[in-house]
């Protein structure tokens, strides 16, 4: 992230945001407080870091007025004052990416197969033993990588990135500015079956996913089709890898899901909502907007209220564990020799 | 589902129901009750919904003996009576699926790379860039999605269908209607090492997967292959996405398993059990069959009887688990007292 | 395993071991002590076996100076006296793997995608629908399966093996002899977000994998790049499958995990520790070396000393787990009536 700088002036204008020192000064890089040299814009995300921030040799630091207030006249280079420098940081940092990576060559790689009806945008990108089926849109300056299958008619929005590998399946939807990361699988058929006389015999599914703008799908995640209405996925959702969400989900605006976390079919969660590793969430509940659920608690029934909640067993040292769970096993013999006691205690009061 | 219609006369034949109309009208779609139209084949599966399904338009609907003794007259259309609506409505729904979706065409992608010594059916489909190895056999109307590739030697039966970007290791055996969907991976090598000074020294695995016939794989499901013996799928086991079989397990004919279930290796699972998602199943034990394990629950020992098993703690907001965990963490305590106050209370009697 | 035989005295040889017999007999492949025929090795890794192999008919039999002691005279065969007989099973079973297996043909498959400033050893191989991105660096005698995506600036040591439909991306590092089985994903975007008012602002990963000699990685694992710095994995260590790895973790060396392992960000995680299936370990924790974590166990702390924890809520027939979940839920009530009846009891002493 050298090769290239940007103008304090620039950044500002971009950010919103005000400068204390000159707009011509240009940093090449952003690192946090504690490694930024000399070159550096850096920032003060965390008040606790004050002391480290305004020792600091970075060109520009990005803080609030609040912090300004306190460190401004220490620190030696140019303060660009912004209301959150958390997301300036991560606005900044993007910038010096794309700044410094090349842009993929648009066009179709020789080795890629793609169908005659399929409609790909003349800046997208196409990689190579990338398959692209009958019908298939795929929007401008989409880059789709190389191994990527994607079923007839699926649609893909513009300035979307598929990393390599990812399989789509038919009809599927999936908007602008989508990152979907290798491994993941859209669209296979949900689980779904009626039970006649012992045996499993499938439920066709053939509703699609329906993916929004801004959606990130982390490696190996998958997300089924509807059965007969659709999967979707509302915008700015945020999924880490290895998830998995179940046929007819329903997914709020800018929820995020952490690594492992399952979701059973039918489940509608709200927006704004975070779930934490692991956590399971059961078929056909409904979340509200602002839940919170904490890394490996499972959801057994639908939650109306915001909040955090929670509930995993708590480690222990194992010898512990052992005792503390033939007690857990046995709490009703426990609560009936309470009851016994208070009966006695009571009757000789 | 709306180009090809079916005349209720074949279906009854085909469900072995009885008809209270004309055999002559045709349905060109199935709906469930609350979305059916007048071109629809409906199914009260439900009885809940028999008011729903009485007033519906749907040119026909099929219910049981029983709701067709309480509804039948009110429906203006034709009823179909079978013994289960649901089943009907799987097997009618795969029907109207299979009359609408062209057939793949039989050949071989000239993309796809295809060992000189694998066998291929006439009738299979080998699609772009899948990977066929040197003694692979692959059966009648069977189809290969893009991407997909098997090792040396693997074999698959007729009818089945691999979806795009699964990997099949050497030797492994696939049965004949078996559906596996994208990035499944079958037959990786089991997690077996021996432990020399600290260091893990590898155990070959040489066994195989053997899996029987109807069977469904979903989407980055993973079974690894037997450290000597086989790994064993039997008949009519459907898998969910997201799934982790390890190796030398035996799992029994029409077992279910929702998403992201783990079995650890050398499990023995009997037939007609059902796993809700995230169950864990720890490794050398013996699951009798019938037996119904909840979501989130970790199974640790052996199960010789049917019935439901669970276990999984309690959500709770997280102030109320924090507190909750708490005692749990210190359960001796509380037993230890309730003993000391059983003595005093005894000794006063 | 049964084509090729490898004579006692270079058995004893390469293991440091002690024969009780001619160095000229020759076994022809290796079997557990019930399984072992004529021609086999065997051997003895649990003494509760030792009246099996002392009965057994194999040509030879690797055992402890202990166990010889016991039985060396009754067994009809050669003992080949060892340290540790099973890590011995091991390597012999994986030379007899290595004799049996005709090594891959070097070179590129012609319908792989090659960059033209890759570089690949000569020995080393590359199979069909392979992409070796730009500035790709391929070791000797390494094996770039079927479907695998390396993207620019990856580099693999020597004698490594990447099986099918394996993604890695932009400039990861993987050592000498490692495993990576289908379906991993190694370098994928960190889960790194910044929230501006309900939205997440991606924070961009800019850190690799660095992944040491000796690792195997299991089918459908995933390890993500590092947000700034890299992410690490250390010689020796053993992944299974369906893993997931958060951005900036440190795995110590030999650490081995069982699959569906969840690791959350910037967890460091000591050398020789083992995890159960399925245990999840809370991100920024730093976790000794030589810790053991049970399946299904939720790791929410740090953890500073060796030793076994374990944190699942035991299994029980639904019916008794809802009684005590039902208690668990109010452990404060229980504790509050204990409290009391301490307090009516002590007041009347």
């Amino acid at each position: 992230m050298t090769t290239t700088s940007i103008r304090l002036g620039e950044l500002a204008d971009r950010l919103g945001g005000r400068l204390t020192g000159s707009p011509d000064i240009a940093v090449s890089g952003i690192a946090p407080v504690s490694e930024a040299g000399s070159g550096h814009i850096t920032f003060l995300s965390n008040s606790k870091l004050r002391h480290v921030a305004a020792a600091s040799q970075a060109a520009a630091l990005m803080l609030t007025e609040a912090d300004y207030e306190q460190i401004g006249t220490d620190f030696q280079g140019v303060c660009l004052i912004v209301p959150n420098p958390y997301v300036c940081f991560a606005r900044v940092a993007q910038w010096f990416v794309a700044l410094n990576t090349p842009a993929p060559a648009a066009g179709v790689h020789p080795n890629a197969s793609v169908a005659a009806t399929a409609v790909i945008a003349a800046t997208a990108t196409i990689g190579a033993n990338a398959v692209i089926g009958e019908e298939v849109v795929i929007g401008e300056h989409t880059v789709i990588e190389p191994g990527v299958v994607l079923a007839r008619g699926v649609s893909i929005g513009a300035d979307s990135r598929i990393y390599p590998n990812v399989s789509v399946y038919e009809d599927c939807v999936i908007g602008d500015r989508c990152i979907i990361h290798s491994g993941a699988v859209i669209g296979a058929d949900g689980f779904g079956f009626a039970n006649d006389k012992g045996a499993w015999i499938k439920i066709p599914q053939t509703g699609r996913v329906v993916i929004g703008n801004d959606v990130e799908i982390g490696a190996n995640t998958s997300i089924d089709r509807g059965a007969l209405a659709d999967t979707v996925i509302e915008d700015g959702v945020k999924l880490d890898n290895q998830i998995q969400i179940g046929h007819n989900c329903h997914i709020g605006a800018h929820t995020a899901m952490a690594g492992c976390v399952g979701v059973a079919g039918s489940a509608k969660i709200g927006k704004h909502c975070t779930f934490g590793g692991a956590a399971m969430i059961l078929g056909h509940l409904t979340i509200a907007d602002n839940v919170h659920i904490s890394s490996g608690s499972l959801v057994s029934r639908s939650i109306s209220e915001p909040g955090q909640y929670t509930g995993f067993y708590p480690l222990a040292k194992n010898a512990d564990w052992e005792k503390t769970a033939a007690i857990v096993r046995n709490l009703g013999t426990m609560r009936e020799k309470l009851r016994q006691l208070e009966k006695i205690t009571k009757n000789k009061e």
